[in-house]
C-alpha cells in the first residue's frame, strides 16, 4: 500500500528524472530516490543514453548502505541487459527490501517482467503511486511504445485568425521571442526536426537549438521533387550529419552525397494523390532510430500528417495580431461536418503571456 | 489627496456600480458610497436610464444626514439638467464637503464643469481614484464620446485554426454552451446587435438574450440585396418593435412596413467596391441613437467593420477543434506585411475553461 508519504518521495523522484530532459533518447527519463527509517540517503536520474540508470546512480550515490530501504522510481526497474546490467539485480544485490514505482515500463523487454523478478527476490512492490504525472513525463517514450511509430508534435506559430503568413509570404516573427524560446525548448526535446521544402526555399531556417540549452535534432527536409536551394542552411551547415532529405524521387541527389559531410538520403512513397507519403516517412525515421519527431510547417507538410492522423500533439502557440486573408496554418482537410473535426482528448490552454499556448492531444480520428 | 481608504471605499463604489450593467444606457455605470467618521452611511448605483443618478440614490439612503460626510462616486457628477436635476445641486445641499470621484466624465456638458461646480460651493475634490477601473467599466460610454460614435465590439467564434464554419455551412456550435452564454452577456449590455443577410439566411437567429438575464438590444441585419427569407425569426418575431433592416438598396421594403409591428428600415450607401458602406450603418445608428453595437458576423460584415478600422474591442472565442479548409473568421484585410496586420494596445487570452476567450483593444491603423 502506498500512502502520502510515498507520494511525497515519488514527487521527488519525478523532479529529479526531468534533469535528464534531452539527453536520454532512447531511453525514458527516470528519477529515484533512497530512503531508509525517515530520511533520503540517496537519490539519481538518468542523465544520458548509455550512463547509469537512475536506480543505479541512487544506489551508488546512497551514504551507509541500502539494506532494509525503500527505492523509489518513477519507472519499472530493468530486467534486461542493455548498455547496462539488468537494474533489478542491482537493486536485489543493495539489500533492498521494498520498491515502490510510478508505473509500468512500455517497453515489451520489460513490462511486468521488472516487478516480477523484485517479487522473487523477496522485494516487496508497490507500483501506480503518481502514474499519471510519470506517464506525462515520458510521454513521447510511452507514445513510441504503444503506438509503434516516433511520437510525433505539430508545432504552428499563427495569428488569432490562424494564419501562419500574410499573402505575400511575411511571416517573421508572428510570435514572440518568448514564444521562438518555446519552439528552441521543443527542439532541444525530439529526435528530429521535420519541415517542407517549401519552408527551406522560403525562410531558410537553421532547425537549431540556439535559444535555449540543449542538443540539436536531426533535420528532416521533405520534398516532392528534390528542388532544394544548394546555399540553404541545413545543406551547407551539417557539421554533425545531422540533416536528412527525405523526397519523393531520386533526381539530384548526387550532390547530397558530394559533400564533406554527406546528406542522409531517405526515399519515400508517394500517396495516391501523389503526395509524399509521410506515413511512409514516419515508418523510415522508426527504422532509422528516430523516437520522436517535431514537425514544424510548412502548411501542406502540417496538413498531410493531419489528415493522415499522424500527430500525437499539437503545439499551437497564437499571437495577437489579426493577418486577414493568407496563408493557413492548416489546409484542406475534408472536413464536411463539426463532428469531423479534430478533437482533443485532453487540451490546455496558456495565455498568461504575450501569445498563448495551445497543447492538445487528438483524438484518434475513426 | 487620496489614501489607501478612499481606495477602499473607491472599490465598493465600483462594484455597487456594476450592478446596472445592461439597463443604463445611454447613460453610464455609476456607482457612490456615503462615508461619515468610519461608518458608510449611505451607498447607491444607478439602476437605469431616467431612473436617479448614483449620487442622489445615496443622498436619499443616507441614514443619520450627510452634513460633513464624504461622497465616493465613481464617475464625476453632471452639473446639467437631463431626465433629473444636476448631481452637484443634490451633493452640496446635503452638506456633504469631500467629494472623491474616479474619473471625469467625458460627456462634453459635464466634463470638468462638476468639480469646478462642486469646488465653487467650497466642497472639496478629489479626482482619479482607481480611474483605469472606472474607464474600463464605462468603456461602451466613454469610446462614444471620445470616438464621437457608438463603440463597437466583434465576436467572433472559431475553431483553433480561425475557421467559423466547414466548407459546407456546418457551424452548431464550434463552441461550448459556456462561451455561446459569454455571447448572450455580450448581447445584454450593448444597444443592438449586427449580422449581414448571409448569416441570417444561413442560421436564422433570433439574438435575443436568452442564456443570462438581461435586455434584448436592437438587431440590425446588414444586407446588400434586400434578399432575406420572409419567415426569418428577426422578420418574424418583432414584437418589440426592435428589428433594424440597413440595406444597400431600395427594392422589396413594402413587406418590412406591412407588418403588424413595422420593421424599422435605414438605407446605406455603398462603398467603391460595390459594398454596403459600414461606416455609414455607424452613423445611422449613432443619429438613432445607439451606444454600442456588437458585431456577430458573418466574415464577410465582419471582414468589412475590420477594414474599416471600426472595431473597438475585439472578443474572439476559440474552441479546441481543426476544421481545417473552411470559412474563415477574417476575410482579405489586404495585409501585405505583417506590420500592417492588426494589432493590439492590450489584450488577454483567458485559457481557464473549454475554450479561450480572448479580448484586444485594436490599436489605430495608420
Amino acid at each position: 500500500m502506498a500512502d502520502a508519504t510515498d507520494v511525497a518521495y515519488m514527487e521527488r523522484a519525478l523532479n529529479l528524472a526531468v534533469k535528464g530532459r534531452g539527453r536520454t533518447s532512447p531511453n525514458p527519463l527516470v528519477g529515484a530516490v533512497i530512503v531508509k527509517g525517515r530520511r533520503i540517503i540517496g537519490q539519481g536520474y538518468h542523465h544520458a543514453a548509455g550512463r547509469d540508470h537512475a536506480e543505479v546512480v541512487a544506489i551508488k550515490n546512497a551514504r551507509g548502505g541500502c539494506r532494509g530501504a525503500t527505492l523509489y522510481v518513477t519507472l519499472e526497474p530493468c530486467c534486461h541487459t542493455g548498455c547496462t546490467g539488468p537494474c533489478t539485480d542491482a537493486i536485489a544485490a543493495a539489500g533492498i527490501k521494498r520498491v515502490v514505482c510510478a508505473v509500468k515500463d512500455p517497453d515489451p523487454r520489460v513490462h511486468g517482467k521488472g516487478i516480477r523478478a523484485l517479487r522473487k527476490s523477496g522485494i516487496e512492490v508497490v507500483g501506480g503511486v503518481l502514474r499519471k504525472q510519470a506517464r506525462a513525463l515520458n510521454e513521447q517514450f510511452f507514445g513510441y511504445h504503444e503506438n509503434g511509430r516516433p511520437f510525433i508534435v505539430l508545432k504552428c506559430a499563427q495569428s488569432l485568425d490562424g494564419r501562419i503568413a500574410t499573402a505575400s509570404g511575411d511571416s517573421k516573427w508572428i510570435t514572440s521571442t518568448k514564444s521562438r524560446r518555446l519552439t528552441h525548448r521543443l527542439r532541444s526535446e525530439v529526435d528530429a526536426v521535420v519541415v517542407g521544402s517549401g519552408t527551406v526555399r522560403h525562410d531558410d531556417p537553421a532547425l537549431t537549438v540556439r535559444l535555449v540549452k540543449g542538443r540539436n535534432p536531426y533535420r528532416i527536409i521533405v520534398s516532392s521533387d528534390m528542388k532544394l536551394p544548394r546555399k540553404c542552411q541545413l545543406l551547407r551547415n551539417n557539421e554533425d550529419g545531422r540533416t536528412v532529405v527525405a523526397a519523393a524521387c531520386d533526381a539530384n541527389r548526387q550532390p547530397l552525397s558530394k559533400r564533406e559531410t554527406p546528406i542522409i538520403f531517405w526515399r519515400l512513397r508517394r500517396t495516391k494523390n501523389g503526395l509524399v507519403d509521410v506515413a511512409d516517412l514516419v515508418h523510415q525515421a522508426d527504422n532509422f532510430g528516430l523516437r520522436s519527431m517535431l514537425v514544424e510547417g510548412g502548411a501542406k507538410l502540417a496538413t498531410s500528417f493531419v489528415e493522415a492522423g499522424l500527430v500525437d500533439k499539437f503545439v499551437i502557440i497564437t499571437a495577437p495580431i489579426i493577418i486577414g486573408k493568407g496563408v493557413s496554418a492548416i489546409g484542406d482537410l475534408a472536413t464536411k461536418r463539426l463532428a469531423d473535426a479534430v478533437q482533443f482528448e485532453r487540451h490546455s490552454f496558456d495565455g498568461s503571456d504575450h501569445d498563448c499556448v495551445f497543447i492538445g492531444y487528438p483524438k484518434g480520428r475513426g
